[in-house]
């Protein structure tokens, strides 16, 4: 089963979940409606909402208001993010459209991710579920913590890998992972499935992450809508890297071209390097764990088109190409 | 009795609310910690949570920790809206001190902000208290529709008083509404009550917002980190400049300048014209009527010191002169 049809099956909800992102929108200054509209249509795949409503249909929640509420905040919160990251990065491409920092000043960049960042609060508030609020309040702080920590990470090529597997888990693994939990919390799942459905979303979007990672480096700058290998290029130190910093002449040769040493080879040449390197199938076994992880944290629950939508999720996450 | 006085009955709490703000800034990548305490502790004069706080002595809650979190909450948000505004004006001074802006990329300046959104979205929802984490969702949004309104709102000359009030509603009159109002539905106040208290803190924060618009002419640079007359600078219309423009000859005079137009009166001298004009006096007597109608409002609570207080700060908010 490809994503598209895992997703099919809460199609219907899903455009609800991004009328819901919206609603707000038009009591903001006309102008503004059409351009933050466009930003949400625009936006991605939905992979975290998805979670969220097929979760939900094995763990069936009492309101439906606060589902598709708990939905969209994730979304929103998702957005913010993207917005702010690119006012961060300088960006000006992504998922092959103009960025809104291409498009607007610096500052109204940041403010139309606050614009998503209190839709994502707002959202979270009317589940008006105590404990759904609360995880959903400690993964914005988890997540910002994240992006502080990778802006100050940079060029410390002396990381271990866990301060990677830190880093993604702040910038993407927490928001799957709340993604599935809160769904589950939301459903009054028991603390066994709380924990397993947990699980599913920290591997799912752990494996996520690594392959974002991976294709920075094997996809073309026209699909990236930047130069591949760009977090590199910031001093910013990703699973391929990492692995192909461990042999100590690849490392050495590496820093030297980074640091634009005499005689050193050209950054291009470095992103190519890596990319045909064996560092990109290490840290594509590690996606694989990921995933595969993700898969049996499900084996418990009744085999229904729902639960096997979810690991086929897990499973699109590492094969896709973009 | 002066505004410290008034403060000094919470002084104690004040600390508290202050290292719960910060509480969560250690687990932060370790050099951020000294600059986001910096941040906080430089901050301002804390009116927001010292509302919160004396107004707890009109309506005590049942958890000390759910107040303290509010306050908390409060200060956190307002922090990290002065945060952004910097990278949105592209301020380089506040507060008499730099700011963040000036020291940090702007790219971390966002996140620091974010952070502090993150914070207050944290600690609100630490008030385990479903009514006030909605209200202050519903304010974060306010907040953030008023930032958008008044980027997209500029050189409108014709624009009514009316979107000039519903412009500091949103910068700066639903915080100070939120704390007094939210406050007292933490402290189970009737529902009259909290209406009262509601539009005590809504007054206040109109009467707060108009006296900085008149003392953003009437300061000089040196107070105000920046030149005087930045907002009109930046075509923003405040209540001065609206007074100002109601007379035909001065409008037409104001936008020759404003518009460069040629053999048009240079903006600094625009600046002192509206500084020496009857615009501040009438300005000023719109504050005055709000902070009046602040004092009103607490008339039914019992005459305490923190009642008392409270009004203390309505009369403070419009003698200030900084």
């Amino acid at each position: 089963m490809s994503f598209a049809s895992a997703q099919a099956l809460v199609a219907a909800d899903l455009i609800a979940v991004e009328e819901l992102i919206l609603k707000k929108a038009g009591s903001s200054y006309a102008p503004l409606t059409e351009a933050l509209s466009g930003l949400v249509r625009s936006g991605g795949k939905r992979v975290r909402p998805t979670v969220v409503l097929l979760t939900a249909h094995l763990f069936p929640p009492a309101n439906r208001h606060a589902l598709l509420a708990l939905a969209a905040a994730v979304e929103a919160l998702h957005t913010a993010t993207l917005i702010h990251d690119d006012v961060i990065d300088g960006a000006f491409v992504r998922r092959g459209q103009s960025t809104l920092n291409a498009m607007w000043t610096p500052s109204s960049t940041v403010m139309a991710g606050d614009f998503f960042f209190a839709r994502a609060a707002a959202l979270a508030a009317e589940t008006e579920h105590p404990r759904v609020i609360q995880l959903f309040a400690e993964t914005l702080n988890t997540i910002v913590d994240g992006e502080l920590r990778q802006a100050f990470a940079g060029h410390d090529w002396d990381q271990p890998k866990e301060s990677y597997f830190q880093r993604i888990y702040g910038k993407t693994a927490a928001l799957f992972e709340v993604s599935a939990r809160a769904t589950a919390v939301l459903g009054s799942a028991p603390a066994g499935a709380e924990q397993a459905m947990r699980a599913y979303g920290y591997d799912l979007g752990m494996a996520f992450q690594i392959v974002d990672d991976i294709l920075d480096f094997t996809s073309d700058a026209a699909a990236l809508g930047k130069p591949a290998g760009s977090d590199l290029r910031s001093g910013i130190i990703t699973l391929p890297v990492f692995y192909f910093i461990q042999e100590p002449e690849q490392r050495q040769w590496l820093l030297a071209a980074i640091e634009g040493k005499e005689g050193s080879t050209d950054i291009d040449r470095v992103v190519d390097v890596v990319r045909q390197s064996e560092s990109i199938d290490l840290a594509r076994a590690e996606a694989v764990r990921f995933a595969e992880s993700a898969v049996t944290r499900l084996a418990n629950f009744t085999n229904t088109p729902h639960q096997r939508a979810l690991a086929d999720i897990a499973r699109y996450v590492v094969e896709r190409r973009q």
